[in-house]
Formats: C-alpha cells, sequence, structure tokens
C-alpha cells in the first residue's frame, strides 16, 4: 500500500509543524487567562499553552500553519507506523467497538449496529452499541456543567490532547477513511489525517481566540457628579447544550472535526452521528477523544457515537430532542434544507455544507501545460467526488489564446481528455489517485456519460472522454473509475445547473469570457459552489472574475498551473467555503462558525 | 417638560464621555488597515479614528465607556437645544416627511402612509412615502458595491459620523420617541438618545474589530523539499446583501440601532421597517444616514425607510425578497418564530427579541428600603412597558430576613406596595417616571387587575396593590397607570408563566428559595428572559442564583439596592439578551450578533 501518487506535496516532508521551536509570536493569552481546575488539566495545559497561542497567532496572519506533518514516510511517523496502523485497523474488523459512550443505559438492549462496506470491496463487520437517543443526550448534557466550570483554556488544552492522539493514530484512521469513504491511501492519509486534524485544531484556536475577548470579570465604574457608581462583573462562558456532529460518507473525519471541536471547546458536549457507511474512523476517534477525557478526570460522555444502518432516523430523533442546541451537517441538500428549517422552529443552530456546482473559468492561459496537467489532477483526485471538485468548464466557443497561439474549443477539449488519459493510464498507478466509486449512485452516474451527453437540449453534447473501468490490483470488487469529459453548450442549463457528484466534468462553450463569468455568477448564486478557478493573462478578466466571485459569494483561485489544487484548502490560511452561496451556510473557521455555540451569562453585583 | 425624575442617574452630568482627552489604550487597529478611499472620507477616518480605537478597546475589558452624555442638562447639550429639539419635532407634525429613499420609483404612486397617534394624546399627522418593495430593496442591493469596495474602516467612520449627527438631534428624537412610545421624556431623551447612540457605538466598535480580524492580504508559503510552495491571497469583506431592521413600538431607536449599524458597518445596505406606531424617530435617524452617506459620496440609498400603517404586511414582503439576507426583529414572540423559519427556509439569517418574563428571587436582605425603593423604581420605570421589566418576584411564602428581624410574605408585599404608591403618588412627578401606556391591550391589562388575581386556580391570587389612574396635568387625554402587584401562589404557573407586559407585577409564594430557584430556571427555559435579579445576604444562595442563571440562560443582578436597575444595561459593559434563552436568539453585541453579517471572499494565486 506504498503511495506512488502524492495528493497534496507530499514531498514537504521537512515542514516543520509547529510542535517544536517555532518562533511564532507568543501572545501569552492563555496563561493569562488561567481558570482554577485541576493539576492534570494544568499539566496539559502547561504543555499546549505555547501551540495554542501559536495557533491563534496563525488566525490573526492567516499565512501557512500546519501542526501535522503530512507526509506518511517512515522519517515523520517513524518505522513501522504504517504497519501496526494497518494492523490496528484490521484488529477492530469483524469485531464489537465498545467504550462509545458512558455505561449506564445507553446500550441498553445490547444490540450492536452497523453495516459498513468498503468501497473496496470487503464487508467492515464492525458492530457499534446501538443507543438511546433520550438516554444519550441526557448523559451528554449532564457531562456539560464541570466542562464548562474548567474555562475555555482547560477545554482547549484538553481538545489539543485529543487531536495529538488522533494523529498518532492516523494511520489506523486513514485506513478506516479509506475503506468507508473509497478514498485512495495517501489521501485518506493526509485529508483523513493530518489535514483533518490541522482543521480541528484550526477550530480549537479560532474557539480560544474567541472566548478569551470575554474578559472573565469586569469592573465597571460610572462617573457621576458625586461617588461614581461601582459595579463588578463576572462573565460566564456558556456552551449552548448538547451539539449534534453529523457525518458524510466521503470526508468522514475532515468534514466532521471542525464542527466537533469548536463545539467541544466551546463547552458543549458533541453527538457524533456518523454516515452509517462511514462509522468507523469517526468510532475511532470518539474513541480515543473519551479516553483523553477520562484521563483527566472528565466525564466521557462529553463526546459519544451515536452509529446507525442505512435507513436509520437518528438525525431527525436527535434534533428533535431539546436538549440539542447545534447542529452540524455535511451531505445533501434535501435533508440539509430540512435540518435547517427545522432547527429554526426549535431554535437549534445548524451550520450546513450541502452540495454545488465549482466552476472554472478558461479564458487565456500562458502555461497551457500546466493548466492541463492542474485541472486533470483535480478532475482525476478521488474520481471527482470531493465536495470541491471543479463541475462546470466555461470556455469560450471560438476558443482561446495560449503561450503557443490560438487553441480551439475542441482544440482544449482534446487536450484536456489526453491529460486525463496521460494520468490515468496505468492502473496500478491510477488506483492511487482515483480511489475507489463511493456508491451506486455514482456508479450509476458514471455508466451513463454518453446518455448525459445525449440529454442535452442543445443537440451538441458529447463525450469527449469517457470513463474507463480501472482494474484494482489489489481490490478486485473495487469500482473505479476515470473522470469523463462532456462538452455541452451554455445553453444545456438544465444539464449543468445541478450537481453531478463523481467522475463527470463539463466543458461548457460559451460565447465569450463575459458569458461565462456571469453563467458563472448566476449558477453559484442559484445553486451554490465550493469552489472557483480562473485561468487568463489579462489582468481585466482577473479583475471582472474576482468581481464575479465576490458577487457569486465564492472564493477564487487564478491561474493554478503547479502543486496546489481548486480542490484544496489549507487550514489556517484558507476558508474551506464561505456561507455566502446556497453550498454551505458556514465556513471553516470563521468566527461565523465558532461564535454562535456559546453564550455570555452576566452576573453583576454593587463593589 | 423639564425632567423632574430621572431614568438612569441623570446627576452624572460630568460624565467625560470619550470624545476628548481619555487615555484608553490605542490600539491604532484602524491606522493600521487603512483601505484605499476617497478624500472626504479620509477625512472622516481621521476625525473617527481615535474614537473607534477607543471603542474597539473599551469591549476588551467591558468596563464603562460612553461616548455621548446622557444628561438632557443645557451644560452638556447647550442653552436652548432642549427647545429646538422640541421645535424640530413640532415641524415634523402633519407634514410629510420626504428624502428617505431614492428618487426613482421608490415612490411610484406620490402616497404618503402614516397614522401615527402619540400615546400622550395627539394625533402626529405625519406622513411617509409608500414604498414598493421591489425597488426599494433593488435600490439598496445597488448602493452596496462601492460599500463593500471602501473597506471596514471607512464604513467604521461614516457610521459613527451618522452617530454624532443622531445625537446632535437627541431633543428631536427624544420627542419623537416620547410621542410614539409613550416613554416619559427623561427616558425618551437618553434611552431613545444617548444610550441608544451608545449602543449603535458598540455595534460599530464590535463589527470593525471583527472585520479587522481578517488580514487583507496574506503571503502563504509552504516549507518543501525543494522551493517552497508560495501563493499570495487576498481577502474580500463581503456584506450579506440587504438588510431590514424591524423597530418595535416601545424603543424605536434603542433595538433599532444595533441591528442598523452592525448590518451597515459590515457592508450591507438596510432598510429600517420601524413598527406602524413609532415611525418619527426612525425616520429622523434614516434621514440624517441619508444625509451623511450623501455628503461623503455614497449612495444615500445604503439606508432607506419602509414605513407602513397598522396591519400593513411589509416586513413579509422584505422577508420574501431573494436579496434580503438578514433580518432584525424585536417585538411579538409569534411573528418573530414565523420570521426565524421563514428566514432559515430562505436562507436569511434572523436575529429576534421577543418576550420574556423577568425574574426576581428574594431570599432575604440587609437593605430592605434599598431593596423596595430599587424594586419599586424598576416596577414603575415606564409603567412596566420595558422588555426588561421584572414580572415574577418569587419569595419564600414563609417570609424573608432582614436588617431589622423577619419579614413575612405579606408584610414585604405590603412594602412593596407602599414603596410603589409613595413613588408614584405626586401625579405631576409621577408622568415623567410613569410615561404613558402605549396601546390598548397595556391599557386593558391594567383595567382587569381583579379579574386577573381571581382567576388564579390557587384561589389565593390577590390584588395586593391596584394600578391607579394618574392624571396627566398636560395631557389630558394619555393613559397613565402606576404598577399593580397581584400576590399569587407558585402553583398559578398559568398566570405567570407567560408575559404579562405593562404595569402588573407578580408576588408568587413558594416554599422556599430553592423552589424559587428551581422555578425560576424552569420558566426562563421555556418562557425566556431578558432580566432577572436576586436579593439575598447568604453567600451559599447567592452562589446557587449564580448557578441558577447560568442553566437558565439568563444574565443576573444581585441585591441591587441604589441607582442601579435590574432593567438597565450598560452598552460596552452589559450584554442586552444573553441568546441562551428564548427570548432572545441574540445579545447586544456579541460576536455572534455581528460576525453572521458579513463573508469573506478570498481570491488566491501563485506567488
Amino acid at each position: 500500500m506504498a503511495p506512488t501518487v502524492v495528493w497534496f506535496d507530499m514531498t514537504a516532508t521537512a515542514s516543520p509543524g509547529s510542535d517544536e521551536g517555532t518562533t511564532g509570536a507568543e501572545t501569552d493569552a492563555v496563561a493569562s487567562h488561567a481558570a482554577d481546575h485541576g493539576p492534570t488539566a494544568q499539566a496539559l495545559l502547561d504543555k499546549h499553552r505555547q501551540a495554542l497561542d501559536e495557533a491563534m497567532a496563525a488566525l490573526t496572519t492567516r499565512g501557512y500553519h500546519s501542526r501535522y506533518p503530512e507526509s506518511p514516510s517512515p522519517r515523520v511517523y517513524g518505522e513501522g507506523a504504517a504497519q501496526a496502523g494497518r494492523d490496528a485497523f484490521d484488529a477492530h474488523l469483524a469485531k464489537h467497538f465498545g467504550s462509545l459512550s458512558g455505561e449506564a443505559g445507553h446500550h441498553p438492549h445490547g444490540a450492536w449496529v452497523g453495516a459498513e462496506v468498503s468501497p473496496y470491496g470487503p464487508s467492515l463487520r464492525v458492530g457499534y452499541p446501538e443507543v438511546d437517543v433520550d438516554e444519550l443526550v441526557a448523559g451528554a448534557k449532564a457531562a456539560t456543567t464541570v466542562w464548562r466550570q474548567v474555562g475555555p483554556e482547560v477545554r482547549a488544552a484538553v481538545c489539543l490532547e485529543i487531536v495529538d492522539r488522533i494523529n498518532a493514530r492516523s494511520f489506523e484512521v486513514a485506513s478506516a477513511v479509506m475503506h468507508t469513504s473509497g478514498q485512495p491511501f495517501v489521501m485518506s492519509f493526509q485529508a483523513g489525517g493530518p489535514h483533518a486534524q490541522d482543521r480541528a485544531v484550526e477550530a480549537i484556536a479560532a474557539s480560544l481566540a474567541e472566548q478569551l475577548r470575554i474578559p472573565p470579570s469586569v469592573h465597571w465604574e460610572k462617573p457621576g457628579r458625586g461617588e461614581p457608581l461601582v459595579m463588578d462583573k463576572d462573565n460566564h462562558i456558556v456552551g449552548r447544550g448538547v451539539s449534534v456532529v453529523i457525518g458524510c460518507n466521503t470526508f468522514p473525519t475532515w468534514n466532521a472535526y471542525p464542527g466537533l471541536f469548536a463545539s467541544l471547546a466551546t463547552g458543549n458536549a458533541v453527538v457524533v452521528k456518523p454516515h452509517p457507511n462511514a462509522i468507523l474512523p469517526l468510532a475511532i476517534t470518539v474513541e480515543i477523544a473519551r479516553e483523553v477525557l477520562s484521563e483527566n478526570g472528565f466525564d466521557p460522555d462529553l463526546v459519544t457515537l451515536a452509529a446507525e444502518e442505512p435507513g436509520g432516523t437518528l438525525a431527525k430523533a436527535l434534533i428533535a430532542h431539546p436538549d440539542v442546541r447545534i447542529i452540524d451537517y455535511t451531505g445533501g441538500p434535501g435533508f440539509g434544507r430540512w435540518l435547517e428549517e427545522e432547527g429554526a422552529r426549535r431554535g437549534v443552530t445548524v451550520f450546513t455544507e450541502k452540495a454545488g456546482v465549482n466552476t472554472v473559468v478558461v479564458d487565456s492561459t500562458d502555461d497551457l501545460d500546466g493548466l492541463l496537467a492542474n485541472l486533470a489532477f483535480s478532475f482525476s483526485l478521488y474520481s471527482g467526488q470531493m465536495c470541491t471538485t471543479p463541475q462546470n468548464v466555461y470556455v469560450p466557443r471560438d476558443g482561446i489564446t495560449t503561450e503557443g497561439g490560438p487553441l480551439t474549443f475542441d482544440e482544449l477539449a482534446q487536450r484536456l481528455a489526453a491529460a486525463v488519459t496521460s494520468l490515468t493510464a496505468d492502473d496500478a498507478k491510477a488506483v492511487e489517485l482515483l480511489g475507489a466509486t463511493v456508491n451506486p449512485a455514482v456508479r450509476e452516474r458514471a455508466a451513463s456519460v454518453a446518455a448525459l451527453a445525449a440529454s442535452a437540449p442543445s443537440g451538441t453534447g458529447r463525450a469527449v472522454l469517457d470513463t474507463r473501468e480501472v482494474n484494482h490490483p489489489m481490490y478486485p470488487d473495487a469500482v473505479v473509475r476515470t473522470p469523463a469529459l462532456v462538452a455541452l453548450d451554455v445553453s444545456d442549463e438544465e444539464v449543468y445547473r445541478q450537481e453531478c457528484f463523481g467522475p463527470v466534468a463539463f466543458l461548457i462553450a460559451t460565447d465569450s469570457t463575459a458569458q461565462s463569468l456571469r453563467t458563472f455568477v448566476e449558477t453559484v448564486q442559484q445553486y451554490g459552489a465550493m469552489t472557483a478557478c480562473v485561468y487568463s493573462t489579462s489582468a481585466d478578466v482577473l479583475d471582472d472574475a474576482r468581481d464575479a466571485a465576490v458577487e457569486a459569494g465564492v472564493s477564487l483561485s487564478e491561474n493554478l498551473t503547479g502543486q496546489v489544487y481548486v480542490n484544496q484548502t489549507s487550514a489556517f490560511s484558507d476558508y474551506h467555503g464561505t456561507g455566502a452561496n446556497p453550498a454551505a451556510n458556514a465556513a471553516y473557521v470563521d468566527a461565523a462558525f465558532v461564535a454562535p455555540r456559546f453564550r455570555v451569562i452576566t452576573t453583576r453585583r454593587h463593589a
């Protein structure tokens, strides 16, 4: 399972992280706000104070910052770490996975649930405790009092310790992510491990910074003609109650950690409700969180797992519970919208990431090969099953200019097809980039590219490149597909104005770059997007593209021709999502994602 | 109209404000983030930079801070200011009030609306332009592009200039508040003027601070084995679109300014939709905002007025418009809940302040006279028509201990009744404290105190003090009422577990202080509260009360016996509301009130 294709700059093994010897500004903010707590928690706080200060400082500059090396190299994670992680993963298979919620009553029937099947073929046959929602939430709620009282610094230190311990099990988590999401291994390691962990640290740091802005005690003195009016006030930071994180199938850890750790760090208990097909990565996460909480004298029921099988209704049952006050959701737009409305009815704060139509506008380039390689990689990575994969590529029907002269629409389409074909030509190498298709809907879409092209109202739809079935050398049952490219006309709105999740991208002929940008804005405003990209050598066009991105409410990558891909965001620097278009009502991690997770209760008296 | 009773420490005329010579920490944050803009805006920024930095610094310590003196004394606001303001108010009466939205089309029929009647009697007969929602919102939206581009510092400076100019017209606004809300004059001046203006500055400062945390440009450098990956990134702060502020009848300016200025300062256009009975104070506000915007080269349609008469449906029409992305609402819970749900359906962020059951727990005191005077004042101020007026007073049925020995429940009730009677004995003085009843529902409630008492299921309900009709010496048509006190049993839940808005407070006999605190928590969790107060000489009881307040999600005042009242919060120090109970989903002004009003759009490229 040695990685042969890197997901994101795997060569950067010299990445220093932030654990030792960094020279970032030390705000000492944590130290100055230390609250009362026991000796174990104090030790954790001492251990993590510098890292927390550095992470908070990183959020003010938003430059590069990472705590966890992304390379799965033995030089970084140690000889034998990869095999030990794989062994640990194997040890979960065909077993009951306990210790995921409190003893009393949370497993009333002794029943076990779980029906995970790896997209690579094997059934995992892991059983998780069936939960009783009322008892689960009651246990979670009961755990919050002490968790509130220890204050934000200790909570942050405990959270960071949890993430450190998750990091130490990155290879185990990577296998679990791979065999639930279908991601290729290196991506499972990087996105499911260090990158998800860095997003967790980002959420912890943003939560701590937001809480530290509230002075714990205040002396208020109002001048008067005689004696001043004087009051002493105490500000109590209080979580909202119980928080529920609803995970997704494709990025079980990466999309769950921001909400999980933002809620936990702000004083809430968190019930983790994984996607029924991707429980194991979050079960391992919950197990680690509970261990760390227990070791430090906290109630492990601050983090619990609510597992279910496909067709279950735990999410609906959880939101109906009056003590659930926060929901984080990643998944389909239908249920996402229902959660938003039901949440409003119940006074629950709901953060959603749903679906969108990611866009590339191609106007011109001075690095055609860079463009082709970059886009081919973006289409191919995890067979286009990322919420950030580009889908709609707008190209003027009269073609584009390049450093080698003009290129027609058809020539560009052929060059892109060739780039994808070349990138994915070798089955053994291709599977390390493509991974496996995650579910039947994606497979169905991949299998009907010709029909999709034929359905275009313009009558000019055609498959420039059909998807290719790749044989996985190790997992014969895996359905692995290369991305297809379908050429459409800008009039084929009914085809491209919806998410076509999976290995299909559309090359859409427009009248002009101006029309491309207009269509981009309209489509994103109506259907949402997580990412956008533009290629142009014209400063004016780039300016227009920036204006269009601002109007559409989506972030923009310009002229990506190297080792940075539009699919990818970097914790502490890039926001993931914006909250400004229908694809998501929140962003990882801005203040709006953190601040509503706690409230301030003031008690005041005459001095 | 000379004030004879002060609302809040009117003697503090020496209050220095923050306009000159203060020594607060200067973060210089504004200067370091200055964006490109024209010379007029630059002058405003120079003028207000120090004040903005001081206001932001105040929010980090949350001590006393005020920009606008609360005393209506001529020594503060100038000789003749009061009369000039009154004259300016008079000049609005029986006239058309124009200049409240753009020229083109916003007044398509030339029709005028407005049916305000002063709670003191007279009809105002002011006409406001009837608006077309589509054209109004289109004009507002169109105005946002330039407003976004000038950046947060210029927006903050322009907003502060608007508030300064409102302050200069405080006496005019005060008369308008008085003759729409029924507040007594000094309260109209203070709460409707300087205190509302300080809340506006607080919202501006909180919004600026939140935006300044986003670095406008970022250099991202990821270390690698060879050359690092280097990206330049720009962060664009973008308002959500058009924001609608729905005003209330009782505090037309105080409750509108936080949302109005937070939305404006974060780059949104704001449509102000006043309560049909309290348009004039906000019409003056909108007029001033438009003047300042125009003078500085901005489109005045960034702030517009949408006036209507009772029974109008503008709020529903506005939320149905797709460009409206933020709603701020103060008013009844039924429509507030509808807005929350409809907002979720439409992806609109909705901030609401609805209604609650404010609570006092009396356990014991060492200053009985102070307690009586303080509570009598809190009940009487504006005839109990504040969202912060205490309603439910829980007292052990076996009585309390005082510095003079034990006091029975009935004795405490009698002493409270006597304190209210004494405070409101003189009609001419009483009206300056009570104001006038705002609407028929309040009058009806005041007129049926005996029936209310008789309706108590326990059979022991009784009017300890009935409301008294007060003759206003200047306004014979005003309906002025002193507060009534109704004794109930803790079993009379169906009477006291709902808001009884107006001049009625309940003294509720409980088995013990422990039961008082439990009932307090249950009632607030279910029905909400804006305020709570406890009286006790026991450190243990105070601890329990703090725990109860935290559990209930409401802020707590302890042993108020002087010139600070539970009804009142101080901008920059006290949050108004918490967002942690059903009375309000937001607080003035925390990060959660500000951060969701803007989004960050990043554009990135290879360096």
